[in-house]
C-alpha cells in the first residue's frame, strides 16, 4: 500500500513531516511512502536520518501552497504544487492515500477536484476526533463545505457511522445533531430537514446534541454545517489555550501555588496530551473517492505518523467501499430532497 | 428607577434570585426591585431577610415557565406567567428593565412581543460578555435569532458597538465578523455580505475573526449568527468543565500531584470565578424597545444582583436612546438589503 505525503505542507514541513514520514515507513515496513515536494529539500532532510528507509520515495514538486494563498487561487495557478501533486498520486491510482499538514482548503479543493466524490455522495466532509470525559466524540463537518443542505448532513452521518465502526470499532454508533436545544422542533431549517432525514434512517439516530453535551458522549458522532464545525473548533482550541495560560499565569504569582503548578505539571501535561490532535492522527475528508487525510497545521513528527497510521487503516479496512454500500440504503429516502 | 426581576426563573429560582434582589436593593436604594411570582412563595423568601428593603414590592403572577416549555406555548398559553407579567411591567411604563433568569426563549419572545424592536432594529440579540486573556470581549448574537440576514449581524455591531462605550467605557470599540478565516472574501454568502456592510459603514470594523482570535482582544465586539453563537458558547462551557474535571481527575491519581492542586486551588478558582457568567450579570437582549437581561440558568444571588446593577446602567446611561440616534446614522446603507 503507498501513502502519498505532502512534504511541503505544515507549520512545520518539511523537517517534522520528512521525520513523520521516515518513522512511519520503519513502523509500517510492508508499505510504502512517497514523500512529495522539492526534491533537494526532501533528499537533504532524509539524509539526517542516515540510510533512507527503502520504503521512502520521493516524487517531485516544485511549488508549495502558502497559507495565504486563496485555495481557488492554488488549484488554478499551482497545479504543480505539493499538495496537488500529492492528490493526483491517488487519483492516478499511484497511491491509495494522501497525507498534509498543509493549506486545508487547498487540499479539500485539490482533492475535490482530482478524486471527485465517492459514488452517490453529494458533498465531502472533514472528520475530526475530540477527547471527550469518558472516551471520544466524532465532528463532522469543520469545514470542507459551508453551503451545507440537509442532505449533505444527512450523508456526513452515514459516512462518519461507517468510519467510527471500522476505524474505532463502535458496533453501532450513536448519531447527534448539533443543535441549539434538545428539543425534536428546535433550530434553523437546516436543523428541522437534517433531522427528519436522520429520523427516518437506519441510523442509530439519538436527537439533538447541544454544544455542551458533546463532552458528556451524548452521542459518537455529531453532524454539523461546516462554517459552524469550524467556528466552534477554533474557538474551543482558543479557550483551552487561555485556560491553561491563565491558570499558569495565576499560579506564578505566589511561591505555594507556583510549587503546587509544578507538582501539578504531569497532570496537565497528560491534558495538554489528550487535548492534542497530534494523539489522533488528522482528520479524515470523507466522501472523495480515495484516502485523504488533513493534518493540523501545527502537526509535528508523531501527528505525521499517525495520519500515516490512519491513511492505512482507512485504506485496508476499506472504509470507502463501506460507506458506498451504507449511503446506497438510503438513496430511497434522499431522492427528492436537495 | 424600578426593575422587575422574574422571580420564579432560573435553577435556584425562587431562592438566589429573591436574595439577589435584596442585595441590590440595600445597594441601590433610590431605586426600587419589583419580584414578580407567586406572590405567598416570595414574600415567604423575603422573611428570611427579617423586615423587608422597603425598596422591595412583590407583583403576583401565578405562573410559571417550565424549562421544557416551548417559547411559543409560554407565550400563548401562559399570559399570567412571571416572565410574561415581568415584560408587560415594562411594556406599561411601570418599570424601566426587567432581568429573568428563566426560559431564554420565553424571555426573548415575550420581550419580542411586548416591548417591540427598538425604532429603525429589525432583529433583537443576545450580548455576552466573555472573559478574554486580556480583558473581554462582547459577543453578540447568541441565540435570540436563528434565522439570521446580513442587516440584522450588521445592526448587533452598531448596537453592541453602543453598549460597550456606554457600559465599558470603550471609547471606539473594535468591532470583528466571526468568520473561518481572516481573508475578506471567506466564509459563507452571510458572512460575505455582512462584511460589505460592516466594512462600509462608521463602525471600527477590524475585519474577520476566528474563533481562537476572541480570546486574543482582536476585537472589542464579535458579530455572528444566533444559531453559531449559541453551540459555540455551550461547547466553550462543555470544553472549561470537561478540563477543569481532566485536571482535577489526573491529579488525584498521585499524593504529589494532590497536593499540588491543593496550592493551586487559589488560582483556579480565580480561573473558575473568570469564567464564571455571574460575574458579567447577564447578557442584555439589545433591541427591544426597554431594558431586558437575560440571567444564565445557574445564576446565584450574586449573578442576580449585578443583573440588576446592569438593568440600572443600561437605563441610566440610555443605551436604547444612543442606539436609536447610531442606527440611524446607517439607515441609508441598510434601506436596501433585505
Amino acid at each position: 500500500m503507498r501513502v502519498a505525503v505532502d512534504a511541503m505542507g505544515g507549520d512545520k514541513a518539511p523537517h517534522e513531516v520528512v521525520k513523520g514520514s521516515v518513522l512511519a515507513a520503519q513502523q509500517f515496513s510492508d508499505s510504502e511512502i512517497v514523500l512529495v515536494g522539492d526534491e533537494k529539500v526532501i533528499q537533504r532532510e532524509l539524509n539526517i536520518y542516515g540510510a533512507d528507509p527503502k520504503n521512502i520515495v520521493i516524487h517531485h514538486a516544485p511549488q508549495v501552497v502558502g497559507m495565504d494563498d486563496p485555495a481557488t487561487y492554488s488549484i488554478r495557478q499551482k497545479t504543480d504544487s505539493s499538495i496537488t501533486q500529492s492528490v493526483k498520486l491517488v487519483a492516478n491510482g499511484e497511491a491509495s492515500a494522501v497525507v498534509s499538514a498543509g493549506h486545508t482548503g487547498a487540499t479539500v479543493a485539490a482533492a475535490t477536484l482530482h478524486l471527485r466524490t465517492l459514488n452517490g455522495i453529494r458533498r465531502p466532509g472533514i472528520a475530526i476526533t475530540l477527547p471527550t470525559r469518558h472516551g471520544i466524540c466524532l465532528i463532522i463537518d469543520v469545514g470542507a463545505n459551508i453551503a451545507c443542505k440537509p442532505t449533505h448532513l444527512f450523508q456526513y452521518g452515514v459516512m462518519a457511522a461507517v468510519f467510527s465502526k471500522y476505524i474505532y470499532g463502535i458496533e453501532n454508533p450513536k448519531i447527534g445533531l448539533l443543535n441549539i436545544g434538545e428539543e425534536d422542533a428546535k433550530g434553523n431549517d437546516l436543523a428541522k430537514e437534517t433531522f427528519a432525514l436522520l429520523s427516518s434512517s437506519h441510523l442509530n439516530f439519538v436527537g439533538n446534541v447541544e454544544g455542551r453535551e458533546i463532552f458528556d458522549n451524548k452521542a459518537d458522532v455529531v453532524v454539523c454545517e461546516g462554517f459552524v464545525g469550524n467556528v466552534m473548533l477554533k474557538f474551543a482550541e482558543g479557550i483551552a489555550m487561555s485556560l491553561l495560560s491563565t491558570i499558569k499565569a495565576e499560579a506564578m504569582k505566589s511561591f505555594w501555588s507556583r510549587l503546587g503548578l509544578g507538582l501539578c505539571k504531569p497532570a496537565i501535561e497528560k491534558l495538554r496530551a489528550k487535548m492534542d490532535f497530534s494523539e489522533y492522527g488528522g482528520a479524515p475528508l470523507l466522501g472523495v473517492n480515495g484516502v485523504c487525510i488533513i493534518g493540523h497545521g501545527r502537526s509535528d513528527s508523531k501527528a505525521i505518523q499517525n495520519a500515516i497510521k490512519l491513511a492505512l487503516q482507512l485504506s485496508k479496512n476499506e472504509v470507502n467501499e463501506h460507506i458506498i454500500s451504507e449511503v446506497e440504503k438510503t438513496n430511497s429516502l434522499i431522492a427528492n430532497v436537495t
